[in-house]
């Protein structure tokens, strides 16, 4: 079995490196704070003090961070993954980053013989414990068929994407959909609401049809009970907003709605709902029109 | 089993009145243009010269035309079912119109003794010959105990609203949630074509998560396809975004989402997309990122 490094042990990253530790598979970890990895040291992952001594010896080396600037230091700081990356190896990164910067990466690594796929990740936490991601993969084609085995542990819907970048672009591509999709379904019922509707019924009513979406049959009834616990928080869809019109700029395609939505986002981080889940687009919205 | 006329025989009302007469109804029908009802009258249907003349007798008259003034012409005008209706009856409006006018028309109709209760649809041209049209109810609900029975000939999911209009503004907050997921399926998917991704292989890697909707599904690959062939028309989607508006200001509901697609739409009829599908939004989003 190939021995294997996880490198940022989050809300997601934890219970990813449990599945692949579970497996049976030798594994290397760092994080930056070290409590975060104690249950996993317990059963048997060995402890790295940073990236580069992760890296050491491993013949994958998954990581799982928030943004571009994490990943770049992750990988290429001082005591950075290709400072001790094998010939040869893979690496597997879980992160939602610019697709700008991964392909760029991925060529600094590909100069030591590493591969570097851009793999994120969509369905949250939940996603992450019970094994059911969806992993949208970007690079060369034989590096992923080496690690889909090994996605295999993290998740149900695996998709190789196309060159370097393709997996970032798929995911922006679900942060579009999510999060403008999320934008329909606050505004509907505000609608809704401010007409004097029963808001449960008008959902049972719709949401079978032409106007059905995971948005609405999961964020809608949340929106209606005022529960505005996250499932996604607005702050981490923010920056994926921001990934996703920068990579739209330097492509010159035009997107109005993820700009209005990213817009709405700002107000409701100004709001105070920066660590609330996107649904309380909802409340904000609502606010919107109470105010005279 | 109770006498039923219908008035308007076009697509959504032929399929529709063909179920009530499929089902042993007497059936008088009404339609501006003649030759739509030959099909109906071959099978037993009787024709009358004026919604009047075909109110008469009907303890049930179904109205299926297509915006507010036509509704208003066959209701209340010179040979309107207003002139004839019986005391008791019950109306039942499948059009889509403002639920103010509803609310009007449901008061001149009361003053005569006959119910009103606006019944709009969702599900398109296949939903009404198939019969599982959602079927969104407004008005008095012992009037609505009444006409159920005869709603489920035509449809799958009834659901009663509310007071007269609800089934009207409940239509709207449905047709907000089409109008704006389509936006965003449109939006991603010009994202994803002007940054290389292959756009099946992208909407299979995103479809079956929280990014999911019918719009995704149904009519992200006609887009990909290119087939602008119409399921539901531009025209008629504009249509009804006028009347969200309409009721958003009325309501004072700030809709900037609906706004936004409104005016995109706009653009599509402005580029000749009017007789298209509502896919058709993504064509000229793509033609926007093209401008140079």
């Amino acid at each position: 079995m190939p021995s294997l490094a996880f490198i940022g042990l989050g809300i997601m990253g934890l219970p990813m490196a449990g599945h692949l530790l579970g497996a049976g598979h030798q594994l290397r970890v760092f994080t930056r704070t070290k409590a975060k990895a104690d249950a996993l040291l317990r059963r048997g992952a060995r402890w790295c003090e940073s990236p580069a001594d992760a890296a050491r010896e491993a013949e994958f080396v998954f990581v799982c961070v928030t943004d571009t600037p994490d990943v770049r230091d992750v990988l290429l700081g001082d005591a950075g993954v290709v400072k001790t990356v094998k010939r040869g190896a893979v690496v597997v990164d879980h992160s939602t980053i610019s697709p700008a910067a991964t392909r760029e990466m991925a060529h600094e690594l590909s100069l030591r013989g590493a591969h570097l796929l851009d793999a994120p990740v969509s369905g949250g936490q939940g996603g992450a414990q019970q094994a059911t991601l969806a992993v949208m993969v970007g690079g060369d084609r034989d590096a992923f068929d080496r690690a889909e085995p090994l996605l295999r542990h993290v998740g149900k819907t695996i998709t190789y994407c196309g060159p370097s970048g393709a997996g970032q672009l798929t995911k922006l591509v679900n942060q579009i959909l999510v999060s403008v999709t999320n934008l329909a379904v606050s505004e509907a019922l505000v609608f809704a609401k401010k007409n004097g509707l029963n808001l449960k019924t008008t959902i049972d009513a719709v949401a079978g049809g032409a106007a059905g979406s995971w948005q609405l049959a999961n964020l809608g009834p949340k929106m209606v009970d005022g529960d505005l616990r996250p499932g996604f928080m607005i702050d981490l869809q923010q920056k994926d907003l921001r990934l996703v019109l920068q990579s739209a700029e330097q492509s010159q395609a035009s997107m109005p709605a993820a700009s209005l939505v990213h817009q709405l986002f700002t107000a409701a981080q100004a709001a105070g709902h920066g660590k609330d889940g996107t649904q309380a687009l909802f409340t904000v919205l609502e606010k919107l029109a109470a105010i005279h």
